[in-house]
């Protein structure tokens, strides 16, 4: 909807006026991109009568908010909705068979490290419910593969995650597990627990504005890679968490929901050399083929490291 | 313009979701503010096929111009937007004969060493052309009023201004007048250059991307008000400036634009206690009528501040 205003011969040559639209100079995309946002905010400034109080105040709200827009933009559905779109371009294109996609979230820290087959993931601080998870990742066909890279990261039993949580050791429940033989791949780590947006934070205001929580099922990121195959960016979800199916970032999939099975057995205990009982999982990842080099990489976004 | 897959049953059922529509808790005028603003934007990413990592990209770039929001606002033409608006307003309430408004900017402090009358703003450090401005606040009949304050402050010769550049004196080209019994105001300074944002910054950089420049031409800001009167924010430009009618930030108003007179007489200089030739601006102000108190006080805006 744009407003009688903004339809205006005056507001719409202002609105060239903004987005350079006559200027020979710059980027053809980003003035068009820039001249639908700018008018779209004009609309909705002119039809919802916002004043110029509440502008500012907004603005001022974006700015406070900065450094916590990478969570804002879930919250608000950004994230699910680009993955949406590329699962609609996916089906388009008849590419199917991989394990679905779902958000990565802004907790990601490259260079973590990298193990064969095999990682422990925690740090044993955190006397939190001990975890195994295993399973193989595959071709569509279920051909195994070996040498693919599981890249997994997930919070500890607070919902915390090591680099942004200062308490917790370097790459803390963060390794990259490189497949044997077989495409198997195997860690243990600790049963993570539910995250929530920073408490008092700009994310937690404007969703309590709009009568919103800013909790997070538990689950556990992974990126999945393999030369050759397509880079999947995924997670999975705790079955049992109260918020399984009322995430505030829209990330739950049903075919993301493995089955946890309590292991008691003294024998099974023995298998893992722990001396616990265990909660385990089994998932199989599948990666479809990649198409050219650029779909076997993960995309280009700012991120945390180590360094920073 | 919403797209077919935002107009989706899906998609809308999401952005009920996303905005909190369902639920009773929040504020209603900001959910359905927010699922306007979502919903637009998924149809702007939707119809110019933004990917996932262009997504990110502006993400980021957001998160890094955050600090210069209250540039990209003018420069994308919001100020003078809100401007229109409330002009149209005051003409359909059938307000009429003050001086016309014109944007604030980010650049206003408050707490600007009060005087009677007349005021020197500048420190005597810039070896700028001398300024004599002076004028009388009127009613918009043409009664002086007295006791009025005309908040001023302008940029410097770099087109630096004081608070924001670290290398001049506080409140420098910063001053309150109360006008005297006949309603007149009175100050000395220098005649300030344009502004440009700041080089290499994130208004640069996005309006490089679109072909435009961020320069302002020569200009005073101005608050006037008075007890019953409505509160103004003004600005006049000094006219020859190549900018003049090309500001990045499209405050430029015929009615603003007064006549300089060069003065190089002896008489003149003598009876202004100068001792070289100076430029002279002669400028009422007219405030309308107040129809409450609130119309008598600045808007509400986070602002910088001496102290901060």
């Amino acid at each position: 909807m744009t407003s009688p205003l903004v339809q205006s011969a005056e507001i719409q040559a202002y609105l060239d006026r903004i987005a350079g639209t006559a200027d020979p100079q710059g980027d053809p995309r980003t003035k068009a991109i820039v001249r639908r946002i700018v008018s779209d905010l004009f609309s909705t400034i002119d039809e919802f009568d916002v004043s110029a109080e509440e502008f500012w105040h907004a603005l001022h709200f974006l700015q406070q908010a900065a450094p916590e827009f990478g969570l804002i933009a879930p919250g608000l559905g950004f994230d699910h909705f680009l993955d949406v779109r590329m699962d609609l371009q996916d089906k388009a294109a008849g590419i199917a068979g991989g394990t679905p996609r779902t958000i990565e979230g802004p907790l990601y820290v490259a260079g973590a490290p990298l193990s064969q087959g095999f990682a422990r993931l925690d740090d044993g601080s955190d006397k939190g419910e001990v975890l195994v998870m295993h399973g193989t990742v595959r071709e569509t066909d279920g051909t195994p593969i070996a040498g693919a890279i599981v890249d997994v990261w997930h919070a500890n039993t607070l919902g915390a995650y090591s680099v942004f949580d200062p308490g917790q050791t370097a790459y803390n429940n963060r390794r990259r597990i490189e497949t044997d033989a077989e495409g198997r791949y195997r860690f243990h780590s600790i049963v993570p627990s539910g995250y929530s947006v920073p408490p008092q934070g700009s994310t937690e205001q404007l969703l309590g504005a709009i009568g919103r929580h800013g909790n997070r099922p538990a689950h556990i990121h992974f990126f999945v890679s393999a030369p050759g195959h397509r880079h999947l960016t995924t997670q999975i979800n705790i079955p049992g968490d109260p918020y399984l199916h009322d995430d505030f970032a829209f990330a739950t999939h049903d075919d993301l929901i493995p089955d946890v099975t309590r292991r008691a057995e003294a024998e099974a205990i023995h298998a893992e050399g722990l001396n616990v009982p265990f909660a385990e999982i089994a998932f199989d990842f599948r990666l479809n083929r990649a198409e050219s080099e650029d779909e076997t990489e993960l995309m280009a976004r700012a991120r945390a490291s180590v360094d920073a």
